[in-house]
């Protein structure tokens, strides 16, 4: 643990956030996703037992999202037929906002097996254990600036 | 995540109880406590962000408590001139007598040093968020009987 | 061992099928199956002496079936001219009866060479002394819902 | 598999059993003995699931015992106080019979804490899932004379 | 070594053997063939000093041919206008008639380059120091049926 | 790089500092320290280039010196006989009383050899290019309480 | 640390400039370049905390310039409609100068895109900590003749 | 070093050359020649510091040439409009002249980029320090008959 | 292979005789020698299936006894009250005599469990067949001097 | 290579040499020293076929001696009885004296079992190819002060 930094940020996973750069993803998956075979070619971070809300607060306070694209925020979209509910969906979009003054304006939708092909390409995917499903969301990376 | 276990317990973690044996002591640390260094001969697991309850109450679940022995659950001594409250032992006390029936009567106290020393020698650490003081609780693992 | 769950279930298999997710699959292969060779790109968990029936049961009590698929799980069909007989297959679909609802109705056949195709993208595949030929099973991981 | 060799010995025992030498030590042990631990400088061959008596027996097919000592068989001494029967000794007796003709003569035992020191320098353990009680059985290898 | 195992077969190709599946391939080289280039997606196994005729005799011993193809056994063919000789083919022809009923019957051949294709994708090559020509002879496992 | 975290530390540096307990010592030692030798039991960390003062003041913004022990940093003794001048260890002060109340009074001193052998016993060793002589400086871990 | 050599030149970097040889590709790439995911296949080297310009000057006090390419060295193109200023060019270009007789003529720009790609290839890249937007740049080996 | 083998090769070298079988090649490159890049799928043996003939003599003198190709020497052609002489390449034909009778008629030229392409499926590259140019040069393993 | 080497030598055996310097030590050992076990800090290289006398035969070619000590040869001297033949003894001198011009002179015996020291300290291991008892052999290295 | 880099060093050993720190030891053994058994907790680099006193030389170019001790450089002693002559100490000192004001004073002596042990705590052990006896000489690292 470190002074000023969420304590839900593991040792690994705050050295994976610093060492990816303009333009890398990542992925925060909910507990059913399949993070370690999407993951092959990437880093897998588990963080079994959280949901996603939390550690996407966390992150945004030291992960700035990219400026150079409309929607550095990417969910996964609902299968066609599959009549679930996302409400999980606002509750990121008012942590988004908190941290990025575009807001829910920066978030945009995926279709299922588009995203696993944009997953298998992420730097990193933190495998958390979020019981919502459709909760998975990725991240691109913007410049640091301070 | 697997049906019927808690979805706290990692996919390492659950490798790591499960190959335990008869009298293999496991160390579930607080967040200040240093389980990498004293945890060189051992599994360090990380669980940042999560509290030792809810991490004890998913292990008690399928590890069984040392019958062989008559404290096989050991918490650290608060240091003398140290005035710390430990109101977290109740907790764990509470959550002990759900899974073991000697309930409060099997947990015992060590010295701060010599519980690093036993520390040491234990087969695994778990690195958790728990910012209680003086919360690193020891187990030593008992007979399958089932 | 750990309590309530089958002890046929190593600390690796444990982990293995703990960290797959929704549409992972897994191959429980008879003992002539060439799992070493299919599996290069998967993790390969060796189970020598066992037979594919216990290990089914013991793996269905944690391990959910795939509903967003009709045919979650896969046997491998006899080849054209091969004459064998395989009873075998009466005893994985009372076993896969006992795990989930639709029984025999969720399990379907592939071509021996597509078989292998498939095996080859597994995510593990397991090693098996089962001595009965074609009882090879593939089986894909559905939703965890508690 | 191989031909005419137990198919209950793993590619990696068969391997083990192969590159131990005269005098070399080798602990099949019981479902709770703490294998890992005890097995840090050793091998430690995973056979969950199985019972002692079958791959004993298996083992003994191929694995000859030392005849430079008297008991090259040990077992663990039951604890002072701890009233449990041992009846897969018997067992043990009968398979060893079958396979060396000093047969019981040849089986002695030694102190709980000692055989866990003796353990500690095996060349290898095997971790079964053997559910009967102090079940350890610590084979010393002999000479192949053909 | 092991009872009734031909001490030639060391521990690591003992194990690579029983680890071999029905439709596996198995080069065993003569002194120079380029073992290790063509095997860089095997596991390649030294057997310097060693004749290619008495591996064969100990490898037939536990590894039985595929009865699914018709030529489970395969020689590389002589190159044109190589006027080399190659009795050793017929002390193969005779070690196979020794361990399958179908003897020379089951021995084709396959043409150089076409053979190094295959050796590259089979699972294991074993690099004797054999000093005849042209001795090199790949297996296609079968099924274990005792 | 991350927003808010000083960009001198790397993303390894950042997950030792953050993966450091409670008592656990770092070493930044200066272009002339045998980093490598001191540190084999350690973590060591290149910073070639880099003076220590402005390591030193971008690790106390995350890391909390020890409260329990009165000289939580320590600097080496200049060796009798050696007439160097060590203006750097007020420029260490000052950078100290920025973080840390205590200020010059939690600052030690050790004896060169007894100075080594703290050394070899530290978590990590970050080795600069610190061209100042006697300019290595130890860090004693406190405890994050927010 | 080593007499005469720039002491920025860590002894991992130090390495890996002697082994490039003639028209292998170094890339020294700004803070926010994404240096880890770029660099799978390369070899990346942390240079956190350092500005480009430093680490310019000293890597081509050993390191020569291609002469057999007329753009030894190439710039990251401004993206369109990105208006930002790049002073840091000329600076690159004044270093470069020192070092080499055809100063700014063997600097060349590649579209940000291509870049990435060229990138990919490259030998090493250096993840500096340069805060200026724009500042990778990469550079090809020449011939050593003395 | 051993007896009658000369000194230069390195036991690693000795290790290569032996394990290397018929028809494939090895590269003993200058000191300009990217070696580390070119032989990223090949096995690199630094001999920094000598130059290439004292390695070739060394080398045929364990090492023989293909009779089975034309050219199994080949040196690297000078790039139209370099007008570096290569007087080296006579050193090499009398070298070659000592250990194979065909001498200079089995040496072979191939264009800078086609040399490049087959020295990435070299089984080996030698990176010597030799500072002569175009002094690179490729052989072609034979058949060991003795 | 190479010219003029013996072929029973491994390129890994030779590379490790090659690595060998002035008073390292060799064990040749026979079949039942516990060489895994002893060889914990050596090199342990397997030469499965050949006896104990091609190997030294072969390995004196390139490899000088050591003229400083009187017995750079020991066997492993016969246990009291074991009352087996050693003629093997008498060929590893006729051996020896070929290759050092001192004969069974240089040839000593250590006894048993002092042999067993011996060998955990040496440099290698070799495992070889030999099915004859007591025919362990180890070397001293001598210096080259050509 | 690198531009005003002896080309001897190759570039593991320049990072090797680099990473050295005040009063570390290098050994640079001549060809009969067991270099890799001495080196066992040390690095060892080959720099087989080369003399001691052309890499001396090359060393001191960038690696100065320790002005700390008396005695920075160490030759190995003469055994008693041994009547070698070693005019090679004579070369050394020369070279010495090229790079270190204190030149042949600062060579001292040491017995030669003490020498070995002295070298098996030593950073690193150079292995040359050198053919004078007695050649091994030890370097301590002083501080670089420009």
């Amino acid at each position: 643990m470190l002074k000023g930094i969420p304590k839900i940020l593991s040792p690994e996973l705050l050295m994976v956030l610093c060492e990816m750069g303009h333009s890398d993803r990542l992925v925060i998956s909910d507990g059913n996703f399949p993070a370690e075979s999407m993951g092959k070619d990437a880093i897998v971070i588990r963080c079994d037992g959280h949901g996603v809300p939390e550690l996407l607060d966390a992150i945004l306070q030291v992960f700035p999202l990219d400026t150079y694209v409309e929607k550095p925020v990417n969910l996964m979209e609902v299968m066609p037929g599959d009549d679930v509910e996302t409400p999980i969906w606002d509750t990121y979009k008012e942590i988004i906002a908190k941290h990025d003054s575009r807001g829910a304006d920066c978030v945009g939708n995926i279709e299922r097996f588009a995203f696993y092909d944009e997953a298998k390409t992420a730097y990193a995917i933190i495998a958390t254990g979020e019981s919502a499903l459709y909760a998975n969301v990725m991240l691109q990376k913007g410049v640091v600036t301070d």
